[in-house]
């Protein structure tokens, strides 16, 4: 994919003390990077759509995160990070993220959370309305 | 103070995460240092004295923080960090922390926790127990 | 001193990992948000007044830290941080920060920056081209 | 695997900064969580074997990362991460690391590293001591 691919993208600036004495971006940081960017993906999808609202992101569980790191944000970098939902499962979503600096693509991220029963924290169906919502905030012509 | 002044001790290594591009420890970290700390003082303080029971340092909330620099801690550095309850207010308790490597005392903290309410977050009369409890615990010698 | 006070205002958005199970900003950090601030302080001090050049940020090494913590920030709440050189001393540089919530004053922050000598580390001169840099900066009108 | 077929595994205890309100550890913390243990890893094979001094960690280079979330690690838990070498390659490594909560598996990580020159930072052939002193240290019979 290229960043070109992405329908939504958030762009943040790394902050001093997310860099380490290589004078890189400490490894984890990049999670925390795609994570701000899902809130901002949800919160630009409520604001698409009135089906998708419900479901925030705060409810969702994490259940696998995978990054590959071609080359490194360094301090105050400016980072475009793209994030699209890839696939929906029954109970789960698979989100691709990719941290852009420029035209270099730094990191590419894969992460599946699964919806759960609030009360009993257990995987529960996808609700049918988010999956129209963000079906429909996907096929919008990307961002930039 | 020195280091033998403190009647509670809590030993961590610097995380590679918490050391900067100049190669210190990012200066925030300093105060979750001080943190951690203050979670172990509360727990040796509970297992010193059942009247300090009930009272366990996640109701309290911070009034005033400040922090001193002396020296900086380097990346995997052992540190001993000391804090001792300094003095109770009304609805409020003050502590002193030091942060020390070895003999070298790197970092001075004062940090000022309110008793609330859990209900209402209001101020809330620092509980006589407690006060006697950490009293109790403050008096006994140094630990090391 | 009110928001108006502060030619200087940075923007941030309280990430999900920054809050806590109490649901308030962790104490600690408030320090870093105001690092944030102060690096887009220096930026827009450097591309005000080509004087300051030279000067910014990372070769200085801060001596003490300081915050009143008035009420908390919450997760995904936009915060105004407005900063300002509060006092020079002679190697040394007071900054005033404060953070808000809109019209709410939740943070008071003081910190003070020692100006090194990057080689052998030792307190330096304040540059006279910053101190004249940084004031001209202070003294245009308030930027909102 | 299970905790037994960890010849290493370190123990911490989960900070009150690193739980969200959820009360649950934030996802990107298991990567530093890793990250700490593997570091004790490297210093526990430097002190079983000479020919493993050189390496220490610091000069590689993370290529990916990836963590599966079976359960969730909470406030003031007690965890142990153990970690192995799980496979060399020319120039890289991978690490097998699992979080444990005394008998609940929680996280399992899977981390490749590569070894770089430090000059021109690219890849480097594993050094032939180093996968020696591995070899040698993890056929040595677990730890607990």
């Amino acid at each position: 994919m290229a960043r070109e691919d992405f329908r939504f993208i958030h762009t943040l600036r790394v902050r001093w003390a997310e860099a380490d004495m290589q004078g890189v971006v400490f490894n984890a940081h990049y999670l925390t990077f795609l994570d701000v960017a899902l809130t901002e993906y949800f919160r630009a999808l409520r604001e698409h759509s009135t089906e998708a609202l419900g479901v925030n992101g705060d409810d969702l569980f994490v259940a696998h995160a995978e990054l590959d790191y071609h080359a490194s944000a360094r301090y105050d970098d400016v980072l475009d990070i793209g994030v699209r939902i890839a696939r929906f499962g029954r109970s789960s979503m698979e989100f691709r993220g990719e941290i852009h600096r420029g035209p270099e693509h730094l990191i590419t991220g894969k992460m599946i959370y699964v919806f759960t029963d609030a009360e009993e924290r257990r995987p529960a169906p996808v609700p049918e309305a988010f999956r129209k919502g963000a079906d429909a905030f996907e096929k919008v012509a990307p961002a930039r």
